[in-house]
């Protein structure tokens, strides 16, 4: 049967999702977790976003194949007895042979998250990015209108972006402050599209962070995206920030 | 002068506030960056609260005595560029030659949370109690009103406390799900007092989860609270979810 799973993980400690020679990565540890439980199948987990060294999730999607009597929703809390304390299994669940976690087609969301206070906070550092200069979150959000809908994103792809088409769709961009009385200290970039190209999101937050900072105006975020041409955007903010929220499948 | 510094820290990697021979601890790392910043003068800070292994702090407060010309507020940046990241010094400020961070009067609040969910969430594990079995906050809130007030705690202390009294007052305690509309899966229990016997908050978090969970009612814990007897009241909850939040002086 084929198995869908939704992973949180902690990306502090990890080069990433995607496997590679260099460094454990959470493929890395979700594959060594089910060939201990499943042995003898060599199963590979098929992932749906490729998180960067440091990105933390919240609902990453992951596939495999694999010939059990197990309940598929059992097979979360196996997996979560051999896992790491910083990935945790969320949910397991049978899906059709034909699901596919990253060519099925979805929408994203993800949150970049900025502690702007004049000191960092030691239990925010692992998941905002410190930036201690004000923030006007109202020009961010002026400045984040113009992303939202169907645009060419080349200016705001690392120009190593390996992609047929620079083509997406941004349903969604709200930019504030807090949540209702707490964390006041907190900006968070909420970001949902139909996916996204290589550091999108990231340089989205960067060249936001500069308009909030009065280094650029709202508009030159138009003019950024208008131009094709990466270096007209602001520059790549640091993974810390970055959580992968959820994914839908349609 | 004397120094007091407004003090952060993740206390996950640390064998709590106090210097001790074996392992890390803050007290020490910020003793190193105070005699790195002023060489010479063999520093010693003095905290106010000396928190356990692996527990947190928002706002512990300590003080020295130092000889410097250095404006007192800019130390605070000075130390932060010595200290390891997971401790920040929030805020440092002159204080007169009488201030003690201990044996002043103070109120203190201190924060426990616990993320109640089916499976853990690696971006809250290092800051929150993962207990999955489903709490009733209500009942909690209910227990925890019993211990409002100018008490005898023995109950609510560890064995090994050494006092000359265990009478303390707390002034306000609440236990609630969530924060308006978001974590709806955290639980806080939030308790100010006058000060806290050893392992004190954690013993009544224990306690009121045990409430929570339908494992003892509500009136035990006055009756726990009357009988002066450790063995009454529950057990230690765990040093992850607890954070000191906040030291006032009068």
């Amino acid at each position: 049967m084929r198995v869908k799973l939704t992973v949180a993980y902690d990306g502090t400690e990890y080069c990433g999702w995607q496997v590679q020679p260099n460094g454990d990565t959470v493929q890395e540890e979700i594959n060594k977790a089910l060939n201990d439980l499943f042995k003898g199948q060599d199963i590979r987990v098929c992932g749906a976003s490729r998180t960067d060294a440091g990105v933390h999730a919240m609902g990453n999607v992951a596939a495999f194949d694999v010939d059990t009597r197990m309940p598929a929703e059992k097979i979360a809390y196996a997996l979560n007895e051999r896992l790491p304390r910083d990935i945790v299994i969320q949910q397991s669940e049978e899906v059709t042979e034909d699901f596919h976690p990253r060519f099925a087609k979805t929408s994203k969301t993800y949150e970049y998250r900025i502690l702007n206070t004049r000191f960092d906070n030691p239990l925010l550092s692992r998941y905002t990015y410190f930036y201690h200069y004000p923030l006007d979150v109202e020009k961010m959000q002026q400045a984040a209108e113009y992303l939202k809908g169907r645009h060419d994103f080349t200016s705001f792809a690392s120009v190593k972006s390996q992609t047929d088409s620079f083509i997406r769709t941004i349903y969604d961009i709200q930019v504030y402050r807090g949540i209702p009385d707490v964390f006041n200290d907190i900006i968070t970039i909420q970001i949902t599209g139909d996916g996204f190209l290589y550091n999108m999101v990231r340089i989205i937050a960067g060249t936001l962070i500069q308009v909030g900072a009065g280094m650029r105006n709202a508009v030159s975020v138009k003019e950024a995206l208008e131009a094709l041409d990466r270096s007209q955007a602001g520059p790549t903010a640091p993974p810390e920030g970055l959580t992968l929220i959820e994914i839908k499948y349609q």
